[in-house]
Formats: C-alpha cells, structure tokens, sequence
C-alpha cells in the first residue's frame, strides 16, 4: 500500500468511526480496518504506525459485538506467521543447526499479533481495548477452539506486561476514591458485598483490604484481598461478615484471616497474582501490626458437595447414607438439631478425605484448596457450619476450611507441594484422615 | 535438583552474598548461581522462584565487572534453547506444517533467557539490575560478537516493556525533586549544563524541558528534552545557553526551540523514545501556550568536520579549496574577519550537499539529520557560526541546522521519507542545492 | 500553682480522662480541668502547655454533653477580662488619651478565651474540637442568651482562621474519597442526595461539584455547590435531578445552573464563604468550558408560602382570595388543570413583590435572595412549579426563581445593592411589578 | 464615597499599578492607595472588598522601598482605632463596668489594621505580602520606634495564623524539589552550606533534616533543623560538617546531634517554631530508629568572646591573664600547641559560668543557651576547639556546648526553668563550676 492512500485510508476510517455508534454492521469498514492493520505491519516508522493504531482502537471499541469477533478472526488468520517463511527457515535449521539459523527461525515463528498488539498499546487506551480484546477471546473460545493460538499471543504479552514488578500495592479503605470502590463491588466473587454500608463495614478499622493495580490503570484493581482482624482463628464466615466493626484497643486481634480474594480483570485470566498478593499482605500486615502472629484463611470448599453426591453414586465410600444424602437435600437442614449431630462426623471426615486425597493430575480436585495448597499454606482444621448462607449450603454442604499460612513452613510446603504432590495438614486433620 | 537441596542452596548463596563486597572473584559462588539459575529454569512454584529472583539480583549488583561477565556468558550459554528439543520440533514442523506443530516450534525456539528475566523483573531492584545487565552486554559486545544474540533478547524484553504506552510524561522543572535534576547534568550529551546554576536557567520561565518515566524508576528520566521559547527560529546556539531569562509578557514568544535532547539510559539503545517524545512536546507546548506557531530544533551536525575531510581527499568535491581546508584546522578561525567572507558560501552548500545528498543504506548519513528527518521533519536553513564552542567546531565546522517540524507536513514528510527515501527541505536549502 | 502540681495535675487528669467513656458526670474531673485552664493562662512556656493543651482536648472530646455545657459556661465565667485590670486601664487612657494607654486597654479587654482556643489549636483535632465547642455554644445560646460574648470570640477567632486566603477549592467527582462523598449527603441542605446512586448522578459528566476545604481538615468540606451544565437556563428543579446524564458532545452545554449550596460546618455559622465559592466556581467553569456563557442559579423561595398566609392575614393583599389560599393548602394541588390557571398568573405576580418589595432592615426578607443578590446576582425570572416535591410546595408554593450571575453587571449590582438597597431585576421581573 | 466612584478608583489604581515598574515615586499614586484603603475600612460587601484588597496586594508589591515605607506610615496612621470613639467606650465601661460595655469598648480599641489585613489575606499571595509588610516594619523599627505598635498588630495577626496546628511537619532530603533545597542554603544561619555538594552531604543517609511548613506557602520553610545521626555525642562540628556519609548498617548510631537551626522568614520574628520543631523531631526519630537513644544539640556560644573581653576589661574575673586574652586575638591560636593547655582548663571553667551564671532578666545571657534551656533541655559538657572556623573561633572562642533533651526530664527541667529560673546542668558542669 502506498504511503498517500494509507494516511488518505486513516482518514477514511476516522470518518466512518464518526458515525459507527449508530450504524449497521459494516462489512466495508471492516474490510478498511483489515487494510490497515495489514498496513500497520508493513509500517516502518512510529508516527504514522501510531496514528494507525490509535483508529483501530478507536474503531474496536466502536464496533458491536459480532463485528469484534470478525475483528478477532481476521487477526487470527491474516496475524499469524507467514507458512512458507517458517518453513525455509525451519529446513535451513534441520540443516545447519547453527546460532544464526536458530535466531532466523525465531524470527519468523513469532506471531505478528504480538507486533500488532505492542503497537496499539502505545496509544491511549490500548492497554484496556487489549485486555478487553482477549476477554472476547475467551468468552468465544468454547465456541471457536481455533482461538487457543491467538489466545496463547495474548496471554504472554499480557503476563509480560503485567508482571508482579510492574505491580503497585495499595490498601484500599474509606478514603480511596469511590471510582475504585465500586469495583470492589463489581468483582467481589466469594462473598457478595451488598451495597455501599456493607462495603464500608469490610473497611473498617478492625479489616483490611489490599489490591494490586497496574500504573496504566490507576482506577481498576487487578486483583483484591479482604482480611479480618480477628481474637483467634475465626471459623464461621457470617460472624466476620455481619459482626460490628470491634475496638481493637480493648481486645487487640491476634491473627489475620483472609476471608475473600477476588480477580477483577477476567482478560488476565490465567496470570497469576493471588500468591503474590498474600505473600505482600503477610508481610504488609507483619510490619503494621506485630500483634497478629496468626495467618490463615476462612475459605470454601467450592467442589464438596458435587463430589458427596458423586461419592454416593459411585459407591466409593460407605461412610454416607442414603439419609443422610437425602437430608442434604433439604435447604435448611442445619436447622433441625437432630440432623446436626449425625451428619458433623461424617461429612467433616469425608472433607477432608476430599480435600486431601481427591486429586485430578496429582493435585487436589478442590480449585481453592489447590490455590492456597500451591502458595504454601497447610490445612489447618474443617467448620462445621461455616458458612450456611444459600451458596455455602449448596457448594460446601456449609463447611468451611482455615488454611494456614505458617512463615515458617511456607517454603517447605510450597516445594513439598510442588515437586513431590505432597499436602501439608495439621494434626488434627491428621486425626480425621486416620 | 531436589526441593530440599534447592532452598539450601539459596541459603548458602545468601550467605555468600552477604560476605560479598570485599571476597575475591569467587567460582564457586558463580558455580552456586549458575546452579540456582538452572532450578529456576525448572521451578513450577512462584513463591520458591522469587526467592531465588531476589538472590540472584542481589548477588549481581555485588559482583567485580569480571564476575558479572562470566554471569552473562553463562546466562548465553546455559540459557539458549535445547537445540535437540528445536531439532525435534522443526522436522515436524517440515513434516506436518499445521497450526500444533507451529506452536511447538514457537515454544521450543524461545529463548529461555525471556523467561528468566521476566522471573528476575518480580522482586525489587528487579527491572534496574536487568537494565545495567544489558548496559554490560553492549559494552562487551564489540569484544565478544556471539553476545548479539543475548542482546537480542533483552532488547526485545524491554522494547516490550518500556512500550510508550506505560511511559509517563513530565514536565521538568525548579520544583522538580534534586534527586531527578541531577540526573539531567550527568546525561545531557549535546550542551553540557555546567552545574546547578547552568541547570536552573535551563529550567527558567522561558524555558521548558520534558522528560520520559517509566512507573517502576519513577527517579530516573528515561529520556529529556530541553526547549527554548523564543522570537523567531534561533540561529545560535550561544545566546541560547546564555543569555538571561526573558520576560515573556512584554514579548511574548512564538516559537519552540528543541536544542537537546538525551537519553539517559544506555541500557535501552535501540529502544526509540525521541518521536514520541517531540510529538507530546509539540501537543503540550500547543495546549499551554497557543502563542507558539513554530517548531523548531537548532540542531547540530556532528559529522559534518569529518566527511569535510573525507571528501577533499577524495576529490570528491571541487569546492574546497586546499587552502580552505586548512584554514579549518585553526582551532579559532572563526575569529578571523578574512576567513569568514571566503569560507561561509563554501561550507554552507557543502552542508546542504552532506544533509541531503550523502547517504548510507539510503538514509542520510548524519545521525541527526536521520533522527529528525525520520520524525517527519524538514530542513528549514544551515546557520553559519551557529555553534562556536569547540565541540561545535571540531564536529560541525561551527555550523548549526534548523529542522522545522510543521504539523501540518510531518505525516506526509514521514511517509515521503519512509517509503520513498524523499527528503522534505525548505526553498532556501533547496536554492543552496542548485 | 506550682510547677510540680501543674504537671502532677496533668498525668492525673490523663489518668481520670482514660476511664472516662463509661463513668457518671465528674464533677472532680471539672474542677481539675478548670484548674488546669487557669495553669494554661498562666504557663509561660510551650513545652508544659502544649501537654496541658493535649489533655484538655482529650478530655472534652470524652465528655457527655451536660459536662461539656459546664465547661463552655467555665470558660464564659473564668476566661473574661480582669474587671479591675480594665478598670485601671479604661481610667488611663480617659486620663491620658496616648498611643500606649491605648495599647494597654487593648491588652486588657482582649479576652482570655482567645489565648486559651489558640493554645488547645496547636494540638492534633485542636481545630475539630474547638469548632465542636462552637457548635455547642450555637446550640446553647437560645437557653443561655449570656453565651453571645462567648460565641463572639469564637467566632472572631475562626473567621480569622478560615479566611478565604487559607481554603483550597477543589472539585468533586466520582474519584474523590468515599470519606468525602458520604458527607456531601450528610451536608446537603436543599434537594436531599438520596444515596450513591442519586449522588453519582450529581457527580456525572454533565455536572460539577466543588467545595472549600481547609489544610487542617482535609476530609471535611467547609461549603460545597452543585452545578448542572445545561442548554438554557433550566427552570425546573425534578428534570435536573432525575434526568440521566446528557451526552455533552452532540448537544454542549451553554449554560451553568447553580442548584444546591450547602454549608457543612455548622460550627463555622457566620463565616461567610459563599460568595467566594460562587466567584471561583465561576472562574474556574469559565476557562474549563468557554462555551458556557449563562450562569444562573435555580433557587427556592424558602419564605414564600408563609409571607403569602400573612399578607392575607393582614390584607395587605386583595391580589389573593380566600378561594385561592384554600387551594393552595391541598398538598397536591397542582396535580389539578382547573386550578392551575387560576393560580399562576397571581402567584407569580405576588413572588416578585416579595422578592422585590418585602424587606426587613433595608433588605430583602427571603434568605436565599438576601444572600444572591448581595453578592451581585440580578433577579431574572420566576418559574411556575419548578419545584413540585413536598418542600418546594410547602415552602415555595412550588415556585422558583432564577437568579443571574452576569459577570460584567457584578460589582455594579453588588454596590448598588450594598450602598442603596438597589435590586437589580430583568425587564421580565419588571413587567410582574408594573 | 460613593460606589461608583470606589469602582472607578480601583480602576485607576489598576491602570497605574501596570506603569508602576518604571516611574517615580507617585505621590498621587499613593494618595490613591489611601484612599483607597479608606474605602476598604467602609466596604460592606466581600466582592468589592477582595477587587480592592488584589489592588492594594499588586500595587504594594510593584512600589519602590521608599513608597511602601510611605505606604506603612499610611497604615499606622489611618488604620489606629477612632480616639473619641475609644474614648466614649471607656468612659462607657467606666462608668457601667457590665459586660456589654466591655464588648463596645473591645470592639472600638481593636486596631483596624488588623481587619485591613485580614481583608489582604484574601487574595492570592496577601500571606507573603503581608509577611513581607513586617519584615519592612522590623527593619524600620529601630529607625522610627513608633511603629512598634503596628509591630503589634501584624505579630499579634500572623502568630494566630502561623500557630503550630496549622504548620505542617516535613522531612527535607535529596527528594525534595530544588526550589524548597535552594531555601536552606539561603537561611542556613549556623554553619553556612557552600553550594549543592554540601547540601546533599547534609541530606545524606546518616543525616536528617525537617522543617514545618504554611499550606499557604507550600515553597517556603518557616524553620528548619539539620540534625547528625552519630557514635555517641559528637563534640567537635567540622567532622560532623565534613566527613563522609557513614555506613549506618556497619557500626549504627545511637546519637542524634542537632547541629543546626535555622528560621527562614524574617517577616515572622518573635513567633516561637523551634521548641515544637524539636519536639516533634525527636518523636519522628524514635519512631524511625529507635536504636537512637540519645537527642543533643552541638551548639555554638555565641556571646561568649564578646562577654570574656568585659569581663577581663571589668576586672570580674581574675581567672583570665592580660597575656591570655592576647593569645585569642590571634586569629589561629589554637594551632599553637604551646598555648592550648594554658587556656584550656581556664576557658572551659569561665564558659560553664558564663552559661549558668551571667543573667539578663533573670535568663541566660547567652541567645542559644536561652532557647535551649527554655525548651527543657540541660546543658551536657562543654567542648573544647569544638568549632575552629574563623566565625567559631570569633564568636565562642573556638568552644563549642552539648546541650541535652532527655526526654524523661524535659518538662520538668522546662518547669523548673520557666518558674524558678533554674537551670540543668551535669554532673560534670557542676564540676567546672564548684
């Protein structure tokens, strides 16, 4: 393409991108965004590659839905490696096998998406239109497997440029801008925050909430923690959530639950923040507060319910009845006393053979167990009727599990953990297992 | 390695570091880190591999300059792709040609050095110790031509993260912290700024300097800019430096003098920051002060002196005198009323010839011309005695260039430049050409 | 007292202050806090009073509300002049008439409370707590009209304080601290802010927030106004409120419609801020958005609907039958066509005499009036139902008024309205008065 | 005067301040001002008064020495309280001796001058010209001792609004914005610093330097300590000024010397920083170290040279030989080893008298041992050749003083001080003084 039609082509799809908010879906601005992406690649000089970018993000963010889709398909297609240059470079290899034809194969294999991408995150706003590009991605990825490749380029740019050093971390109370409190509204995925009251309780001075953001972002948390400042290890979750907020001079808390960590950002789906948020917050928490000596989380155990009514059908175990799997059934059975005392020792046993012995590829089934299992936290005890709200009955059959986070086993357990699949518990889960 | 072995080799490597500032060259530390970097490479878990991350990176700022260069030979060595692994995954590649085989070549040709500074860029100090890792490999790669292809790796690695979109922008000035200021005095490469009293009427009201941040060195400018506001394009560059501050409101300026600009960090050569520098600078200067029409640098041509010379001894050129020629090696010349009248007609077209007819790879062979000109710049006018300070002598012949850049002409100047070689020059230059 | 009782005094007192939130009204307390006022008055040195300084605002913040009383009316009765040495120093200067027994009177009638609040201000919440005493006395000084001397030297105290050269003007939206919003709608005094949803309406692109704050408070605001951007001047306050937000881009704004304006310092009563808050909202909303060119405000007429009752009272009125105040008693009246023309052409007609005409000490008796038109606003027009809600009917009889802030007519209407009682109205105004 | 002859005034005065910076003194100009002034003291509204209160503001600003000295004579003339208005007040108060008598006579004795200022405040940069008002009333005041009560009033006005709940408390270090680090090489008062390299030797790591600060003068520090952070207490001040930073890991101190003070605006003389400034240093330091256990000063004396020569001329002291004294008027005496210990014992004995025994007032003679003292500290040792610059050797006779805050006997030593006159010493002064 020549270099007067491209920057007249630039103007074209600024004007189109004008009058897009209304428009039908219009195959031939799709055709001109194609151009000029393929322009783009073709560009040597940053002025004009900018001013292109800066159109295509405009224009993807004007688009509907299914003409960002197409957008998408067209990257995936027309952005991959060019066959027939991977192909001479990869004979060239076989043959010589050298440094030179080694880098020469790197070259050519690497996909043009990731270019394409670095280009338009130089624009205002590109970092977000990208991130909400693969969130598309994902969300159509069932649909169309195809998408893994173009999903793979955007995962490793994107954990590039979200690595844990790019990383700020912030506490988040009342006086942190509403912009970014409402989003802790947003994206709470554990245990719902139920308007602005609410939100201002988990704020208080006896909780503390912390969040990693990304400089280019300044108003979206990435990733958000809310801990409790407890007397003890707490075991039930609604006493955390609803208790008033306590002075902490008259009873000061001796140990920090984690009670709730949340991902805001689905397009970062698969990059890891969790364990380096709870290793900042121990130690955030340490030098603020040398009071608290205990660590641990109040957590669900999201898959037992699934997995007992399984169990049963299976046969696998004979330690439940069919009663008593029948009682499950019973939306509030937690409060008929006469059930209580016939269920606690079985199901609490059978949490832990499913927390500690239930394993899909050598590691535990459960997905928060594996998480806090992989960071180097121990299994510290299973509560009874910890959480007996709708979705704590109906997930975790209301138990609850304190994971504890011991500094000084932490590493052990992560390597025990990591090479070898071993799971480090308490002893009395021990007992349990026993 | 085996879990257990791995943590106690970070233990011992951190006690060896601690007793590191004044050891001999000590192998077996080297052996120890190699070994470390190695259980990096097959580390599954975040929380052991930062650990490790944050000793290697504190071990490396306590390196001798000897040891640091058996660290990055060793990093060239060890950590380059399995060259069977690539063997096996480009022959099926030849074989199969479809998308899976595509990818696993991908993945087996990336160089393992990515992944290990990535890992190295989570914990603190991180992003420094890779910037002054690659500032060594550049100083060594003229000795040592096979670190080309490390280069390569962190030059990718930090284009990618020193993307302009993470890039703050700011204005540098008598409120800025000392920290920063001094930075501009140690970096400033074209006028030398001759301490702090030099350094504060640089950043008088008349005046403006930008820089470049990045989030994660928010104490180091990346790259600077000075401007000076002025009546009309400055032709010299003396009065420029030195003469009071102006007051703006009696006479009010009307153009924006660019007359140095520097990076700061030697470990990001190759990563361009200058157009998008000088694009923001226009757009702030326009925003703040409408006043300002003209945009200018006062530039020098460093190899201008040179090619002089050059060329009469090739008898390139008919136009220099022998006489003329040695009238130049006068360190004062200029200050000789006799010479000035014979020498200005000469010199002055020769300039015009070297800027835009002397080429290599057909781009202007003068290092600043192609920088501006590149930008989408044009050349405006040759200034006679524009730089008499002996640098500008010694380099420039004392001559100074005008590189106009004309908002409504930088796209199209781009583009002509880009794809067509076309140098955009201005009637004046174009008349000392004919 | 001596210096070693004095701070024997102060650790006892700390000691009482500290088991102080849960025990019955301490007379002895009291006294001790008396005691250690009059030590403050007669300490020379900082060191010692700042420490008494620090309990005595401990103290009051920990004291019931009755215990508080006794200590204002301490302060009254212990903190006034010397009688005597004002005697002495009134009789010389009759005697003398000089410069130095002037200066001496001066000394002597300055009364002590001033030191005294002076003294708690240079402690950490001195500033809160001695706005908090003034809040009281306010509160008080309907029972106890003797506290009027008191309340002066606060007051004399704090305008000197919270004068205008000391306030920062900062603007509110939606990423200002939560700490901040929620009082917003603690303070808002006109059109009730209904929870963060209302609020987050009123903080939308098409509006502004702005408020006066002090250094010394800086999550407290002293004032804060409303502002809606609008194409003409709005007339009714229910659209402006409910409205969703406009797209300013298709349809810019001309005009700024000041709506609401609260004071959130009840303890600051009698410190005038807002026409300086009206004076920089006004500035800044100029250089921000130059295509506002109108700024009005839409204000309720608070003492409307009572002065409408007692000129009929008093037939002062024959405009208004007995028929029409009996209509305007049902509380939906307006909901009814027949009524409405009858009502619309005498009600309108009777606000602007009221407006205009009804005064008290020279100048208007409608608040809201007295305060906009002496800070240089014109009366523009009157708008029927403008404001439906239950208050603006009970108060306003549903109508409001438009007042006009012409920038080039200010400073003239402010002084003729200053110096001659002069109500600058429009032509409209006056056609209802002729 | 009428409106509209106050606005054109303000006008007029506005189109003469602009051709202010090149006249004559303007006789009419002033005139105008006064009048002016007058108009300010009659204004009933605020939007006027500020109009005029920014033209007094400029106009003052861009006078000539000799006009704003005219200018203050103005002030002190007009601005008094109305003599026969005071004059019925207190035949007034006199007579009835009730306190609503005493509040006319309070209202009709406060010096206008003081309204006036407040007024001045209003607008920006009123606080620094009204600083910059007394510092030219101070340095009249020897001249023309009259104005000692317009003194008063702008003391009286500027310690309420620069009392200690208002300042704020900063560390100063090599992150500080240069236009902030330029002000303590200004107002260095103690030990001059010479240039930038100095300044940042005294910021380094092993030093610390704070200084409160008027939100309203975010630039300027009102005063300022630099203090060493030292192995035990340092008694001589050219090591403390000159050796390098000091390695705090290897060998960590355990002293903190303040070796500095110094007050920044003149314009705020007799209100008293320094006492709190300690204070709150000394707490910031325990909180950031608290390996530091001891706080000292390394302080000149610098009446001492002066107070040796009386004493020697007065003959009260037998202790100082005719020979002796004439050794110290050799500039670099103490280089001579013969002399050292003939004058050591002798000197060191008449400073601890000079110290503790020669009073004015019943206070110290000595300015630095007065301050000290007052804020609870205890004098320590005395240091012989403590300061051997030509100003030490000058003014304290090369001796320098520790003077100790030992926080647990701080404010008894203040009391003991304050009431009694009594003054702490060591055991080790004692010694010298028995």
């Amino acid at each position: 393409m020549s270099a007067m039609s491209m920057s007249h082509l630039v103007e074209a799809i600024a004007d189109l991108g004008r009058s897009y908010l209304e428009g039908p879906l219009n195959r031939s601005l799709l055709r001109n965004i194609e151009n000029l992406c393929q322009s783009l690649r073709e560009e040597k000089g940053e002025a004009a590659a900018t001013a292109i970018a800066r159109e295509v993000v405009n224009a993807f963010n004007a688009m509907r839905r299914e003409e960002k889709l197409e957008f998408l398909e067209m990257l995936q297609n027309d952005f991959s490696p060019n066959p027939e240059a991977v192909l001479i470079a990869a004979k060239s290899y076989v043959r010589n096998g050298d440094i030179r034809s080694l880098r020469n194969l790197a070259q050519a294999v690497e996909s043009p998406v990731q270019a394409f991408l670095r280009l338009l995150n130089m624009v205002p706003g590109g970092t977000e239109t990208i991130i909400a590009m693969r969130n598309l991605v994902l969300e159509e990825i069932k649909n169309k497997p195809q998408l893994e490749f173009l999903d793979a380029d955007f995962e490793h740019l994107l954990a590039s440029w979200f690595n844990r050093g790019f990383l700020t971390f912030q506490r988040i109370d009342w006086n942190t801008p509403a912009v970014i409190l409402e989003k802790l509204m947003q994206h709470e995925a554990v245990h719902e925050i139920k308007g602005w009251e609410d939100l201002r309780r988990r704020l208080a001075d006896d909780r503390r909430c912390f969040a990693f953001f990304h400089p280019v972002l300044p108003n979206e948390p990435i990733i958000f923690i809310e801990v409790a400042l407890t007397k003890g290890i707490a075991r039930e979750i609604q006493p955390v959530l609803e208790m008033p907020p306590q002075h902490q001079k008259k009873d000061p808390a001796d140990t920090a639950i984690f009670y709730s960590i949340s991902n805001c950002q689905s397009g970062l789906k698969g990059i890891h923040f969790g364990s380096f948020l709870i290793k900042q917050v121990v130690d955030t928490i340490s030098a603020e507060l040398p009071k608290i000596k205990t660590y641990s989380t109040l957590s669900p155990i999201p898959g037992f319910r699934n997995w007992l009514e399984k169990v049963f059908l299976l046969k696998k175990s004979n330690e439940l009845t069919e009663d008593e799997l029948k009682i499950l059934k019973e939306p509030l059975w937690f409060n008929s006393e006469s059930n209580l005392e016939d269920l606690k020792g079985t199901l609490t046993k059978l949490c832990a053979q499913y927390l500690v012995n239930e394993k899909k590829n050598h590691r535990p089934r459960d997905p928060v167990a594996r998480f806090h299992l992989g960071n180097g936290a121990e299994i510290e005890q299973i509560n009874w009727l910890g959480d007996t709200s709708r979705r704590g009955m109906e997930q975790s059959a209301g138990l609850m599990v304190n994971y504890l986070y011991n500094t000084s086993h932490i590493v052990a357990n992560h390597e025990n953990y990591v090479n070898d699949g071993k799971i480090a518990v308490s002893s009395k889960i021990k007992k349990l297992l026993s």
